[in-house]
């Protein structure tokens, strides 16, 4: 997706070899026009799908999220990190290691907002290990619902998640696709390079 | 707003004489296209005001706030509960104690996206005992940022947060306005009454 990268390449920090930092226009300030592009364009690459939910983890999934959710008439779910007290039992739960903040998260959602009727599109703003977007595979998992794929901003192509999922057989569409940060620089993979 | 009042009534849930859950719509799931009205009324309610940044807390606060923010063309920025490694110092910071999980985060905005040239409007899904905007305003005043007013989706008018924010002056602008949620009911304040 042009736009994204070029947002990538104007304001994105590289900060080491594995990490970028993008909190001018995704993960802390959010760009809520990119965010409508970026709903639009997974809505175009999932267009062959019938979707009934859109599945996210908070919080920089949400924005993306709801933008696809609107485009497509269905409803976003957001998976929380921990447990409220309105949000007590009946839930699905799932383990989910950040590598980046270094710590293990429970990620649950409400057993009422996911069935076995639902197909489900799973939305995340980066893929790196893959961690978050197994957890929610999991959720839909115990929940019985059909995964139709996966929507990604950022795809870190040289960490080891994406690899991984596709192996198994699940569709993934990332919007951009780093191939290194080496250097302080962002290097893309082409549309189809992999 | 009618809409919103209509969602409420027909799938808000009252635990208790205090406890209104709306999770599926607001605050777990998400109903896209009625957060983009909730978006548009607020930018309807401020179109006299020039805003240049909207300011929210995860999670629930970013989908309202970014569709307001798409509506009137500014960024959106949500304070953090907790510090990501990639978000290290460069910091302002408030504490804010929740009532409704019985635990004080930390919030925290990155000094990069919030200056004394902002003006700012401050979002959030809930107005209770207004600690998460007491906690903004904070963070606002840090920055030397003017504040326009607030926007919160669903205040509980019967406890005190609100009161005392309008005693400050400060202009608060609630799409619904719940008088009463005892005996399990919910009851509305009508516009204007207070």
């Amino acid at each position: 997706m042009k736009l994204l990268k070029e947002k990538i390449e104007k304001e994105g920090n590289v900060l080491s070899d594995t990490v970028l930092k993008v909190d001018s226009f995704l993960n802390h300030q959010i760009d809520p026009l990119l965010m409508k592009e970026i709903g639009d364009e997974l809505a175009d690459r999932y267009a062959d799908e019938v979707i009934t939910k859109v599945l996210t983890i908070e919080s920089s999934g949400i924005a993306p999220a709801t933008f696809l959710g609107l485009t497509i008439g269905a409803p976003v779910v957001f998976a929380r990190k921990r447990k409220s007290l309105t949000l007590t039992d009946n839930l699905y739960s799932s383990k989910v290691h950040s590598f980046t903040k270094n710590e293990t998260n429970e990620i649950s959602v409400s057993k009422n907002f996911l069935s076995p009727e639902d197909s489900v599109i799973i939305i995340d703003d980066f893929l790196a290990n893959g961690e978050a977007v197994k957890g929610l595979l999991d959720i839909a998992e115990q929940a019985g619902a059909h995964v139709v794929g996966v929507g990604i901003v950022i795809e870190k192509g040289f960490q080891d998640g994406g690899k991984q999922l596709r192996k198994q057989g699940i569709r993934i569409e990332s919007l951009a696709r780093i191939k290194s940060l080496a250097n302080g620089k962002v290097e893309f993979f082409e549309d189809g390079e992999f």
